[in-house]
């Protein structure tokens, strides 16, 4: 089935829904930056990310420098941003 | 123990011996990028590497797309590069 990217209207709506999640300039996709005691709890926090990443089929773009873990979300085939980043994004939210 | 930035003489050397990794435009970090399979691979690649820098208390600063990840290494209280991101670079080479 074909991914399609949100119209301007449902990517509002998403955003609203998103409150810790940022626009990416290009409008093609959604970051959240999340800072952690020390780098055992980014990793772990960064492993309970994969493991959603498995599931959902759907793969972040994020880094980690230490305790700092920063994660983009896009959908390629999209070409910008599809409902695949907004349950996610609310996976995420839900470990954070 | 202070960590020490390596001479430009160390740095030479040190390169020489990590044919994998480039150094950054600024001389302070090294870079090395690796291509998997796919994420699963990566991740276990990644998971490998975040016991590495728990062992070593030296922790990289790193990015993964999918089964792609890219790892820098510096060290911040040395303002440059040390033996520190040397020993790092080549456990992390004996791993891929």
């Amino acid at each position: 089935m074909a991914v399609e990217q949100l119209t301007a209207d449902e990517r509002e709506k998403a955003l609203a829904a998103l409150p810790e999640w940022t626009l990416r300039e290009d409008g093609l996709a959604i970051i959240r930056a999340f800072k952690f005691r020390d780098f055992n709890a980014a990793w772990g926090f960064m492993s309970r990310v994969a493991l959603l990443a498995e599931t959902h089929d759907h793969h972040p773009e994020w880094s980690n420098v230490y305790n700092r873990v920063e994660i983009t979300l896009t959908t390629h085939e999209a070409g910008g941003l599809s409902l695949r980043d907004v349950a996610m994004a609310k996976a995420i939210d839900a470990l954070a």
